[in-house]
């Protein structure tokens, strides 16, 4: 019998309870003993739930699951920074392992939990931190061991893939679609991690540690979120081809890690681009495999307990048999990570411009003394003082573009730079 | 140190032969211990072949692998049932480990060999069995553990989705698209088993095995393949927001299991509708997990043994560490397959009749008469003699469709019934 201490009720927290016990003879037979639920803490013993539970397994002291000799595994569901941290280092150091869904704890502290985990010889488990009910840790680590992967693509927020999508599809603006994300559940309350790309980037974080044996500093990991986004750039994508999808990028190179997350326009022809609502997917490319997708729900009770459980089933797998994850070291080098001012990508400009002679050719010659060369442009008249013009740049250094794009303030028909977004070929 | 015996050096042999070379100091890290290759069996040692061999591993005489009692794990390659179904018994009852890519064998002697290989507490692995490079067999067993799968789609023929992608795209005809897939190598100078859907029933039978935990008697799959298909089904079935595949399709129904290969109408924006040319990919639902796809190469010398390789590290890591496959019997229970006359669906039917007043009365009269109503009914008036009828069913029985359609020769009017083709609104 392996016994289990969760800590946390919430949504996930619900659903792993109750896939537990729905699926309590199937999971005993996979793992070849039971498991079984000695304590789960919770913030509030007598809080109204919407599961049956009996009230003996619940606590609200920390303890009864950390020092409690009987538990060999702890199941973290309560997410975020603090006390999450404590709780997870200081179960390991008891001799627990630990199954987390908890993208920031391993983007942070990933090297010390792990160190931890193997100075005691138990496990940390993390499948449910990336991309919800879709396998890729496990895959990254066992189905792709025998390839070199060179490059992830990710669509790994649900919320502002979900805003994009009505974005597109109906025309929605931003702030609207919004609100209809957190109205169906898709979006917190204060959405600044999804929107701001700081949640995605956690977990492309997380992808290339495993995908490249790396330390990788989330610090260094630029990011750009989907605040600017307008409906005409949709359209214009739309135009030209593309769809945008806010994308988290990873690309092993000679000169480090180019890790990055933003809003890129991608081919419509794409497999990513197929990728609506809340979906995620992860598009990677090994040198063996060549280009792999695995596409399904990122977030959500089920899906993401879906991911706990298989989690506990390995965890539990190995304590039953007495052997440890035997997957290794992830993070064994430090490849360092590009400065984006490094990188080379084509770029979408959108700026409005006077509508005078010769602003055009003004905008082609900071261009080309900065090496940047466009390949497309487009122009609408219309009716008014102030009109668009979008640009399509060929593949330039990023710190060339940024050069020009300061050197835009000298020109005194552009009113503004709307938008600049990165172009991905795929 | 493990020791691999090869059985065959082909596409594949030859792949896992240089993955495991330029990889090896990683997958040594990965497992703990080091991968040696102690003899291959080929046909003939004189063969020139494309790469860089030590000629000493070379043998003629399978004994000095399966005899070999260096070796501890027997991976697989010959393809085809005899003599691969004798070598794999005689390695397993030897007590070695048996890697394979072999759909044929797995199918249809899956119990018979893990049946053989856990009473000599050795395990049989064969993620490369089923879309190559894709991880499906492993995510089914452990990923999705926590899951009741209920439903699995898959485009699993890399040569039948290449042709009906060039017919869709390009307007081919199947006897070009088809001599363009042999040209590029991704269909066999006898292409039989692909587009019959043999190939396809073979992969979708081990998927329901694992995922069911029950034995597929691969004889009772119902199995249509792509050769009656014409462009002008693709046509008919682009103006009805639908592209053809040929889906393998399992469903687990209270009346067994509903597992089948044929062409199928799916709506076009389903992401297996993107699914283009050789690749391949399995959509499944699981009660927790929701909608998932695992998209890729489905065949091919470096994807598939890139799988390979990831079940010879699996392998490699449970030989040195003493643990067994510990995913236990997956041929538990015999739900039975249910009959497809008894499946419901949707029909497409093309019709050739003389264009004469009345005829599609008769025809609604006998389907009504059967229980078949119809969704619409597309009749294009060409100046001709003979016009084509397209209609759509709602869902009916397929026996009550296939009556229908055994009437229809008392129809005078009626000169051809051009195919019939079951709609997945999946």
């Amino acid at each position: 019998m392996i016994k289990i201490g969760l800590l946390g009720l919430g949504t996930v927290g619900t659903g792993v309870y109750s896939i537990l016990e729905r699926h309590s003879e199937n999971l005993k037979s996979k793992i070849g003993t039971g498991l079984q639920i000695e304590k789960i803490l919770v913030r509030d013993i007598e809080k109204q739930r919407d599961i049956d539970i009996d009230g003996t397994l619940l606590t609200e002291k920390v303890e009864d699951v950390l020092e409690n000799p009987e538990i060999d595994l702890v199941v973290e569901l309560i997410g975020g920074e603090e006390p999450a941290y404590q709780y997870i280092l200081q179960a390991l150091k008891n001799g627990k392992s630990v199954v987390t869904a908890n993208k920031l704890l391993i983007a942070k502290y990933g090297p010390e939990l792990m160190k931890m985990a193997a100075e005691k010889g138990v496990s940390i488990y993390f499948e449910a931190s990336v991309a919800g009910g879709i396998p890729i840790i496990r895959p990254l680590r066992e189905s792709f061991a025998a390839n070199k992967i060179e490059r992830i693509f990710g669509i790994l927020n649900g919320t502002t893939n979900y805003i994009l999508t009505r974005m597109t599809k109906e025309g929605q603006e931003l702030d609207i679609a919004l609100k209809e994300a957190q109205r169906l559940g898709y979006a917190e309350s204060d959405p600044s991690s999804d929107i701001s790309g700081a949640d995605a980037a956690y977990k492309i974080a997380i992808l290339s540690s495993i995908a490249y044996e790396t330390v990788i500093d989330i610090e260094d990991v630029h990011i750009e979120g989907i605040e600017n986004i307008e409906i005409e750039d949709i359209e214009i994508a739309r135009e030209l081809g593309y769809v945008i999808k806010l994308l988290a990028i990873s690309k092993f190179t000679s000169k480090g890690v180019d890790i990055r997350v933003h809003p890129a326009f991608i081919p419509v022809n794409h497999p990513l681009a197929s990728v609506h609502d809340a979906y995620n997917a992860i598009y990677l490319h090994g040198d063996s495999v060549g280009d792999v997708m695995l596409y399904g729900q990122g977030a959500g009770r089920f899906p993401t307990a879906s991911a706990v459980v298989a989690d506990i089933i390995q965890a539990g797998k190995e304590i039953y048999h007495g052997s440890p994850d035997i997957n290794g070291n992830i993070y064994k080098n430090n490849h360092g990570i590009m400065d984006i001012s490094q990188v080379e990508n084509s770029f979408y400009l959108r700026l409005q411009v006077k509508d005078k002679p010769g602003v055009l050719a003004k905008i082609a010659e900071v261009l080309g003394r900065n090496q940047v060369s466009l390949a497309s442009v487009i122009q609408k008249h219309r009716q008014n003082p102030v009109v668009p013009i979008v640009l399509v740049t060929h593949q330039v250094k990023e710190e060339y573009l940024q050069k020009s794009i300061a050197e835009f303030k000298n020109i005194e028909e552009i009113v503004a730079v709307k938008n600049i977004i990165r172009v991905e070929e795929l």
